[in-house]
C-alpha cells in the first residue's frame, strides 16, 4: 500500500452488522476490504443477544481470523476493527475493538479517528481513580460512558461525546444493541448499508460491495444512531455541526472504488489528474502514476493530455511482513524493494510521473532517481494534491511541521531536492473542484488543515500527534 | 495474481548468480522479483567453491527465507528457484533446487518448463534400478548425468539433455561451476545480465532492475552456457533449434516490466489491446481490464478508442493463504472474495471488459455477471488472445481439450455461456503483429501451440501435463 | 505433573528480583524452576529505574520469552508469574503480571492466591465508576490502590491490603520500588533470599538452588516489604496474624526440592509414606508411587516396611500441550496416555500403590486397574493425606463438595468405586506429625481446611471458587 | 531424558501395525511411547492397500502430528519412526520412514541401527550411478533392494541384507506388505507384539503397553518376518547369527518398563545397584540417583545398603527446545538449568550418588561439584556399569576413543577429575550377573563392546561414527 512507501498513515477502518446469521464472517469480508486502512492488528466483537465474544490479534485479518477462530465467535451482530501499523508500539493490548465487562455486561469499542483532548481527559480521569490500560484514547470514551451516570446507556454516551473534540467514528456495541457516532465535523468517512434486512456500518463503501450489501447513506456529523432487534433510530448528540470530511480520503487512504459523500473516489482522482494538466502542462512522451494511489491520477493526466499513459513504474506485490531488508551494500548497488522502474517502457523517453502528495520528499527523490537511471531522459513530477504544510491532528499520520517539506521550502527548494525537471502541485482551488465537493459546509465539505493549516476544531496544547502515541 | 484467478498457472521461474560476495541475498531478491511465476515453494543452493548449502521450504520467498535463513547459505554463487501453486500434491520434495550429493560431490538443479517425455526416461531408468525421490520431471536429468558415464559434467550434461523433449530452462550448479541450458525451441524465457563482475541469469529481466543488474542478451534455444571463475562460455549442445517463445508469456505470465526477445511485456499487452479495439470496436462509456493482467491491454485499448479508461474491476491485495473461504450462503448472499465490480464507476454505463483469455469461461462468467450486478447496462467482452482449443505441455497449467471452452464450443456459444453483449477475441495475426514477433523462427519466433494445435515438438503418448502431476 | 492427572490445580507461582544487571534473565530461570505451579502463561516486568517494560504470554516460560523476547526487558529488578492451566477460559488478558500505566507512572502486580470478597469489592469498585479489564482478582488490588488517595504508594498498598480477604502472596513493582505482601494466614508460600547484593522473593525456595541465591527467610503473614536502591525494609499491614501455610503444598503441589517454614518438601512426603505404614501396614510384594509427586511418599513407606520399592507406574515426560487425544474406540482397546503401568514389574505381585490424594476417585480407579491389567494380584491404595471433604476457597482448584467423593462416600464406599483391596488414608495427627508443624499458630502452623472444614478466614455467600473464574 | 545431558545418543526407535482400521494412530501411540530414543523428527507411512502415505518432520511426534495431520494418513498398516538429535546437522530429508516411489510400487524404510560398511556400499552404488538424495545409511538398502533384480521383493531384500554389516532392526512396508530384519547380531531391540487381530513390532515393549498390546516375543537375529493379510510368516536371511543385545540398553537406554529378551529393565537396574553395592560399598548417610536413568540402580543400592534413598538431585520437567540459556555470566553466579541438587536433603550428609555411566566426565564433575555447593560433606560415586573405553558404531553416539575419559585415565584419575570423594564402576562381571544375560550367545547374549573392546562384527576402515554424519 501507499503508506508503506511514502510513511504517511492513517488510523483504522471500522464495520458493524446488526440481525444477521453469520454476521462474524460477514465482519470478517469487511474488514478485510477495509485492510488497506489498517494491517498492524484486526478484531471482531460479536454478541448474541446475551453475552459478548471476542477475537483479536496482531496481523491482517486474514491471520488474526485463521485456524477456525471465526467459528469461536458466533451470534447476530458484529462489530470490527483493523488497525494501522505504528512505528513499532502498539501491541496486542491497543488492538480494537476494546471489550470492557463489569457485572451489568460489556460495552465493545471500535473507534477510527484522533481525539484533540484526549491526553485531557485522560489525566482527569485517572486523578478520580480510574485505571487506564491501553494507550489507545478509545479507552477514554469507556471511562467516560461508565461515570455519567446515566441509567440508559445511550444517554451515557451522549454526554460523553460532548466531552470529546477530535475526529472520531465509534462503533459500539452491548449485549442488546449496537450504537453509531461520527464528530460534528464528521472527519472520518463512515456509512450505512442494508444487507438484507441487516445494517451494516462501514468506514468505506467499498465494504458494502464485497459483502453485497446496499448502500444507505453516509452518517452524519452529530449523528447518533441506535440499532437493535427492534430497528434502527437515528438521533444527535449535537446540533452544532459542519461537515469537513478529510481531503486525503480521496487524494489517498480510501479504496478506488469507495463513494464518499456521494463522489467515486477513483473518479475523483481521475479528475484530480485532469486539472492537474489544465493547471501545469508538460510536453512528455509517457505518463506514469506510482503504484497503486496515484494510478486514476495519472491516467486522468493522461486522458488530458493525449500523452499515452505508461507502466513505469511497477510494485512486487509480495513485500509482506517477513520481506528481508537489503543489506547496505546491496542497497547502494541498486537492489530495489517495493517499487521499480520499467527500463523497457521509460528509456529514453521524457516522463511524466504523477503522485498524490509529497510529506519528506525523500520517497519522491527516490522514485525519480530509478526513472533517471532506467534511462528517462526528463521527469516531470505532478502532484494531485496542493503542497501538505500542516501537521494532522485526527488520525492521519502526518509528521510536525519540521518533518513536512512543504512547510519549510518553495516548491523550486523541492523540486531541486527531489531532482525532477519540473515540479507542480495541484492548487486548493483544483482540489475542492476535482473532488466536487466545497471547503466545510453544513452538510458536504473537505477539511482541508494540512494544506491551509485551518482546523475545523479546536487544537489543544497538550494534542497528541498520532504518530506520537505509544 | 491473474493465475489465482483464471486457474490458470504457469511453472516456476529460475534465478542464478556467479560471483558476487552476497549471492543467496541476491539471489533472495531476484526470487522475489518472479515470485508471480510461482508461489509453492522457494528455494535457494549456494556455493562457496568447496560446498554446497541448501534452504528451501513451501510457501513465499519471503516466508521460506525468514528468521536469519539467508545468513546460513553463504558463498560467492547461487541458483535459485520459485515453484507455482498445484492443485494440493506437490509437497516439500518436489521444492526445487533439488539437491544431489555423493562422494565425488553435489549438483543442484533448477527447472522451469515440462519435459514431454520424462515418463519414458524415468521408467527407463528406474528398470536400470535408479531410485526417485521426487515426482518433478527434473530428477529425470540428474540421474541421467549420473549414467552417462562422461568423465566431465558438462559432456554429461550435454549428453543427457539431447536425450530431453519439451520445455526447460535449467540452471545446474556444482560446487565450482554454474550451468545454465535453454531446450532447442527456447519455449520458456531465460536472460543473462551483469551485475558488476558478476553473471547473472533469470527467467525474467524484470529481476535485472530489481537487483540493479545490467541485461546482456537472452539465453538462445540449444545453448549450454558455462559459468564459473574463469568467465562465461557459451556452447551449444545442438544446432538443430528452433525459437519459439510461449507466446502466454507476454499475454499473461511475465511481469509487464519484463523484456523477452527486446520486446517489452507491457507495450506487447498494449498493442494487443489497441488491434483488439481496430479488429473489434464497439461503442460504450468506459474500458475496464481485468486486474492485474489485462490491465495494460484495457489502456491499450482505451487509448486507440477513445473511450475512457475507468476502474470498474477491483482485486483486494490481501487475499493470501490464510483467507477464509465464504460458506456457501454468504456466496450466494454476494459476498466476494479477490474481485469486485466498482458500482459507482460501473454504474448505467456500457462497459469495455477486456481480458487476456479465457480458459474454462467460469471465472469470465462470473465477472460479467458482477459487472451487471453494479449496474453496467451493457458488457462487451474483448478478449486479447486468440482462443484457446489445445492444452499445453510445455509447462504451462492449461487443463484438457476437455476443459478448454474455446475448443468445444463456437465464440457466439461461449458469449451467452458467459453472459457478455458481445464478445471478441484477437486473431493470430493479431497476436503476432501485437507482440511483433513472427510464428517460429530461427532466432525469434512464438509458439502458438494452445492457439493452433502446431506443436514445435514431438508429443508422446504417456506426455504428462503439468496439471497431472502428482 | 501431577496436576494434569488429576484435574486438581493450583494457582501459579511469583518471582521477583531487585538490584541485578540481568534482572529479566535471573527471573526467567526462576519462574522456569517454578513452572509446575502454573503452564498456563507466564510474564516479567521489569524496571531500568525509569520505565517499567513488559513481556508476556500464553504458554510455557520457555515458550513465551524465546525469539530474543527476554532482551526486550532490560533493568536492575523484576517481578515475574507463572499461570495455571484453566479449563479453557482465562486468555491473554489475564496472564500476569498485570501492568497498569498511568500519567504518573505505573503499576505491575503479580498473585498467587485467592481473594474471598474478590466480588464484592469489584462490585464496589465498578458501581464507583472503575472499569476492569480482566476477570482475575489480582486487578482488584490496583483499583483499590488507586482509589485509596495516599499520596505514598506504600500506604496506599497497606491500607488497600486491609480491604482483601482469603490468600494471596504478592508482587508489586513501580519504576523504583519493589513490594511484597503476604496475607494474614500465610496460606501461600513466600521466600525471600540474597544472590550477591540483589534481594530475590519466591514462592518456592526451589527457585533460589536454580538461580544459586542464598535462602534467607520465609516472609511472614502480614508483613510488608519495601525494596528499592536503599535496601529492604520490613513493615507491617497487620498485627493480627495466625500463620496456616496450605497443608497441600507439603502433601504435592510444591517441589519435592522447596523447603517450606524450614520444612523440606521431599523429606516431609517421606515421612507421610512412613506415618502411612505405622497406621496402615499391608502385607505385599512391592511398593509403587504414583508418579511424580507420590513418589516420595512411597518411599518412604517402602524403606518404613521392608517392602522393596518398585518402578509399578511410569509416567510419559513427552505429553505436552500437542499431544493428540485417541479416539473412543482406541481408549476402549486400552491406549494410554500420560501413565502406563509396568507389567514387567507387577505381574504376579501384591502391590501397595500410594498416592497423595483422592479427588473425585476417578484416577484413582483409572490407575488400580491399570496394575490389575498388568498382571497385579492385589492392589492395596495407601492415600499419604486425609480424606479430602471441603472445597478450597485459598487458589487451589478444588472442586465443590459434590466433586469430593470423600465428601459424599465412607472410605469403604470408596475402596470400592476405585477398585482397591484395601484403602487406607492419612489421619490429620499423622499428617500434622508428618510434615512436623501444628494446626495453625501465630508462626508455625498448617490450614487444614480441605480435610477438616475449619477455614482460617471468613467465607462470603458470593464468593469465587479458583475453577469457577472465567 | 538422560541423553541431553550427558550427550550419549541413541539412534532411534521403530514402529510397525499391520491389519488394524485406525493404524496410524496407533502407530503415533506407540512413537510417542519411543520418544525417549529420538526426539529430532517422526514420521509415519501408512499403506491402505493401494497406496503408501506418508507424515513426517522434525521435532516431537506430538508436534508433527499435530494440527489434525494424522488425519491425512488412514489405512490398515503403518510404519513409524523416531529420530535421535543429532549435533546440529541432520535435517528433513534424514527424517524416517524414507519412502522411494517407483512405477512399480512404493517402498518405505524404517531403520534403528548403524551399518558398517555404509560407507563402501554407497561409494560402490554411486558408481554404478545411483544418487543419494540423504545422508542416511538406511538409503543403501533400497538401493542395493532396487538393484537386486529380484521379481520377489522379499528375495530381493534377503539378498541385499546379506551385504549389509552392523546393527540393524528394519520395517519395511509396500503398499501390501509389511517386511522385518534384524541383524544377525541382535544388537538392536525389536519385539513382536499383538493387538487384537493386529501384528505389532516395536523396539521396545514399553509400546506394547501404551497401546494395549499383548507381547509375543522378540524379534530373532537373521530374522526376515513377512507380515501381510494373510498372515505373519517367518523366514531367516542367514543362519550365522550370535545374539549380543547392546547392553547400554539395560543400562540406560530403554524406557524401565520394556522388557528386553525377558529381562525387566527397572529390575535389571535394581540389581546393577544391587551388585554395585556388594562390590563397592560405602558408609554414607543417604544414596541419591542422577536422574532419570540412575533412579532405578540408586533404589537399588539403598535397599541393599540399607542406607535410606532421598531426593537429592532433581530435575527440571520444562526444559524443552525453546529453552535459553543462561549467559556465561549467570552460569558462574550458579544459575542450574535441567538439573538441581536438593539443599534440604544433602545438606550436612555423606551422599552416594549413583550413576550409569561416565562419558566424558564433565557432567559427572559437575554434578559432584552440585551436590557439594549444597553442603554435601562427602560424595561417594558409584557407576552402575563398567568404565566405557571404546566407541560404538552400532548406533550409539559414544565418541571416539580420545573423548572417552576411561579410555585415556585410571579410575584413581577420573575421580580427582570429578572431584568425588570415591568412584568405583561395575564390574563386567557385575554387568553379567545384573542383566542376567552371558556375554553374546546363540540366542540370548549382550555386547560389551564399548567395554571391552570386543567387536561382535567386523569393523571397517572407513566406518562413520553415528555422530559424524552430517
Amino acid at each position: 500500500m501507499f503508506a508503506e512507501i511514502k510513511g504517511l498513515n492513517e488510523e483504522c477502518g471500522v464495520f458493524g452488522i446488526w440481525g444477521h446469521p453469520e454476521a462474524a464472517q460477514v465482519a470478517y469480508y469487511g474488514l478485510h476490504s477495509l485492510q488497506h486502512r489498517g494491517q498492524e492488528g484486526a478484531g471482531i466483537v460479536t454478541t448474541d443477544g446475551e453475552k459478548l465474544s471476542c477475537v483479536k490479534g496482531l496481523g491482517l485479518a486474514s491471520e488474526v481470523f485463521a485456524n477456525g477462530k471465526l467459528n469461536e465467535i458466533t451470534g447476530k451482530a458484529a462489530i470490527g476493527h483493523v488497525r494501522y501499523a505504528t512505528a513499532g508500539g502498539g501491541g496486542y493490548e491497543n488492538v480494537q475493538p476494546l471489550l470492557f465487562r463489569s457485572n451489568n455486561g460489556g460495552l465493545a469499542l471500535a473507534h477510527n479517528g484522533n481525539l484533540v483532548n484526549a491526553n485531557q481527559l485522560k489525566q482527569q480521569l485517572e486523578s478520580q481513580g480510574s485505571i487506564f490500560q491501553t494507550t489507545s484514547d478509545t479507552e477514554v470514551l469507556a471511562h467516560l460512558i461508565r461515570r455519567s451516570g446515566y441509567q440508559d446507556l445511550k444517554d451515557g454516551i451522549k454526554n460523553a461525546l460532548t466531552m470529546l473534540k477530535g475526529a472520531y467514528a465509534f462503533l459500539i456495541m452491548t449485549e442488546t444493541e449496537m450504537l453509531v457516532a461520527l464528530d460534528p465535523n464528521g472527519l472520518r468517512p463512515l456509512s450505512i448499508g442494508l444487507l438484507g434486512d441487516a445494517y451494516v456500518i462501514a468506514s468505506e463503501t467499498c465494504a458494502f460491495d464485497v459483502i453485497g450489501a446496499k448502500y444507505e447513506r453516509d452518517v452524519e456529523p452529530g449523528e447518533l444512531l441506535i440499532i437493535n432487534d427492534e430497528g434502527i433510530r437515528s438521533e444527535r448528540f449535537t446540533m452544532n455541526t459542519n461537515r469537513a470530511i478529510c481531503s486525503m480520503e480521496y487524494i489517498y487512504f480510501s479504496r478506488p472504488d469507495s463513494n464518499i459523500d456521494g463522489v467515486n473516489v477513483h473518479s475523483a482522482r481521475k479528475r484530480l489528474g485532469k486539472i492537474m494538466h489544465e493547471e501545469a502542462p508538460i510536453e512528455a512522451d509517457i505518463v506514469t502514476g506510482v503504484p497503486d494511489s496515484s494510478i486514476s491520477a495519472a491516467i486522468g493526466y493522461a486522458e488530458a493530455s493525449g500523452i499515452p499513459y505508461e507502466l513505469g513504474l511497477i510494485k512486487n506485490r509480495y513485500v509482506g511482513r517477513t520481506f528481508i531488508q537489503p543489506s547496505q551494500a546491496l542497497r547502494e548497488q541498486g537492489v530495489k524493494m517495493k517499487l521499480s522502474a520499467v527500463r523497457g517502457v521509460v528509456e529514453g523517453k521524457r516522463v511524466v510521473m504523477v503522485d498524490d502528495s509529497i510529506v519528506r520528499g525523500t520517497t519522491s527523490r527516490r522514485i525519480v532517481k530509478m526513472l533517471r537511471d532506467a534511462g528517462a531522459t526528463e521527469v516531470h513530477v505532478r502532484i494531485s494534491s496542493p503542497p501538505m504544510k500542516n501537521p494532522c491532528f485526527y488520525g492521519i499520520d502526518i509528521s510536525t511541521h519540521e518533518e513536512l517539506i512543504a512547510s519549510n521550502h518553495s516548491i523550486e527548494e523541492i523540486r531541486e531536492i527531489i531532482g525532477a525537471d519540473s515540479l507542480e502541485f495541484l492548487s486548493v482551488e483544483g482540489l475542492l473542484k476535482g473532488v466536487g465537493l466545497p471547503h466545510e459546509g453544513e452538510n458536504r465539505g473537505q477539511c482541508l488543515a494540512c494544506f491551509t493549516g485551518q482546523y475545523p476544531t479546536e487544537i489543544y496544547a497538550d494534542t497528541v500527534l498520532p504518530h506520537e502515541k505509544a
